[in-house]
């Protein structure tokens, strides 16, 4: 018997997503997945500490009510309007399987149309988080990835519909700030979006915290959208797995019916709730990090390089002299890891996250070996 | 715009798992979930306060690899025959994506037969783990649900046959040993069982650490077998979400490609490494826990109940004197919370999870004072 007829064709061909490197050599500076450089608060560590005990025996709570009540109170809606996720990753995928309908094995992708087609369709921007392609992918489902403009900007509705864009694609993603670019977006422009879209579109803010301004009460005034935060960038507990979407109770609760029931781990729980009780800590972190990167956008454009305007923890740049991939290996040489997406539109663009002042100060200071 | 149009068709009918009740109410003694009623070892609890810093802030490890390298060393296999879930529950989940075929969207169930129904068919005993059906639902799967014999006994090839049972379903759930009955397996006839089966087949045994034997070996012997383990029975870890299943790294890999990439949290994966270390703390839990079990069915069959043989961290019993949904009430009101199944082939039964020798000296009293 081959194990691998056993496995659904669509399954055996996939490719998994490949997230950021994890290092396992202590002492370098990580500026290659978005995390915070900052740790959680020391009240969050402290209600840890506390929350180690004989409960680790027990089930957590199932519907993590306490932190939806939390959360809920933070957005001013109700609980119904909540649902956590084992990160905002795992909602995302959820979204997928309870809004697409997957092309039926046997059936060609390519020749679906009309509105079947519409129905099995997961569409995102080019550009965005690349996570969407691998989900649509393993639920079975027809990508369709729209160009962003040059400056990675939305497109007017004109200008989307000639690139192909569906306004009743099953389920959109909209990363909002932009990543990997960076770019913020006006709520005025995105609820003009929500207004044209006829099914679930899905504002994914994981970056919001670090923006202008962000789209939370579009998820409160139109019945197909949904906002996607996460605990993960500005709140320093990627380690938990906490994210979250707020919207309609019908949509929410449509994910709610295909979670598994134990979900949201119990320390993650407590430590997010313990968050909501500590915001003006984070948002002290926040603020240092927005200083950060404009500090370091100025010196990088000093330095030559093209520096992308940001409302995110993190800087899209192309740097001068010799290509992405190349600054990459000689920063590694460094000690500090970057990202840089090869293949795609911006693989002659490096990702920096925005760490701590003595990091980006080494940073920088490699930078300017590296070009001397 | 209805949001329910907005939800596949599929989806908006589903009726959600119910997990048994995590009260909020304190002092209530816990027999219902049949977690652990000893708390995870103080070296675990020492490593995962420890481990609360500023790590928090990174990812955890994506591929769980320390605790991936554990577990096949314990196994005697390789950490490629080792996939970690978010719980156990999220790999059977994770299962039916990887190794069934949905009912496309409009084709009514019933018309599949012959192989097409087969690649459509999710296959459990009945009864057996009430996660599988909803499973199977929120798939879009054909149920295949076979009765096991009176005495919750796997019946012989020719009798599974003539209760419709598929040899060459999609996938086979078979929990061993069987829960809610508590009933064990010889690995003998798991072994037969498997050699029978023509695809993927899942022997679950979150409650083999209570058997006299366990099946892991046939997981490294037939390349169409997994077996799914869980931190939250016998490793007092339900609080932080760790399951894992072995099996051949063909099937391993298709579970691995379909997994959200960071899974597993990172105080979940320090806490299970650390249990690895004390697992002889566990061991004499595990014996204390069996010798409970001894002395509460002798002193319940004394009573009057019929306690069906167990080797798992419970007991099903029928109670005398009045129905168990009764029994189940009038234990509540003595704060002691046990679980009734209603509806199905066990509603007469009560499932005891087994406690601390307190909580049970408890449980009896109460049990003599209801019967008084």
């Amino acid at each position: 018997m081959n194990p691998k007829n056993l496995i659904r064709p669509q399954v055996r061909k996939l490719h998994a997503y490949v997230p950021g490197e994890q290092p396992k050599v202590r002492g370098l500076i990580k500026l290659n997945t978005n995390e915070n450089p900052y740790p959680p608060s020391p009240k969050v560590q402290d209600e840890l500490r506390k929350a180690v005990d004989g409960r680790l025996r027990l089930y957590p709570n199932p519907a993590a009510l306490g932190l939806r009540e939390g959360l809920a109170k933070l957005h001013k809606c109700r609980p119904e309007n909540v649902i956590i996720g084992n990160g905002s990753d795992e909602l995302l995928a959820l979204a997928t399987r309870a809004f697409v309908e997957p092309v039926p094995v046997g059936v060609d992708r390519s020749s679906l149309s009309g509105k079947a087609r519409s129905r099995s369709t997961v569409q995102y921007f080019d550009p965005s988080y690349s996570l969407y392609p691998v989900l649509s992918e393993i639920h079975g489902a027809v990508a369709n990835p729209v160009r962003l403009d040059d400056d990675f900007g939305i497109p007017d509705r004109a200008v989307l519909r000639k690139r192909g864009w569906d306004f009743d694609a099953a389920l959109t993603y909209v990363t909002t700030p932009n990543a990997p670019s960076g770019r913020g977006y006006a709520s005025a422009q995105l609820d003009d979006l929500c207004a044209w879209q006829k099914r679930v579109t899905i504002l994914d803010e994981a970056y919001a915290d670090f923006a202008g301004e962000n789209a939370l009460s579009l998820a409160l005034k139109h019945p197909h959208v949904l906002v996607s935060r996460t605990f993960s960038k500005a709140y320093s507990l990627c380690f938990q797995r906490i994210g979250y979407f707020v919207g309609h109770r019908e949509l929410i609760a449509a994910l709610d019916r295909i979670r598994d029931s134990y979900n949201v781990n119990g320390l993650g729980q407590v430590a997010a709730i313990g968050t909501l009780g500590s915001l003006s800590y984070y948002r002290k972190n926040i603020r240092q990090i927005i200083r950060q990167r404009a500090l370091i956008a100025r010196s990088l454009s000093a330095l030559g390089f093209e520096v992308l305007p940001s409302e995110t923890n993190f800087l899209l740049v192309r740097p001068p002299a010799f290509p992405a991939c190349e600054w990459q290996k000689q920063l590694r040489d460094e000690k500090i890891i970057v990202r840089w997406f090869g293949g795609g539109r911006i693989s002659e663009f490096l990702r920096v996250t925005i760490g701590t002042e003595p990091e980006m100060v080494a940073f920088l200071a490699a930078v300017r070996k590296i070009l001397a």
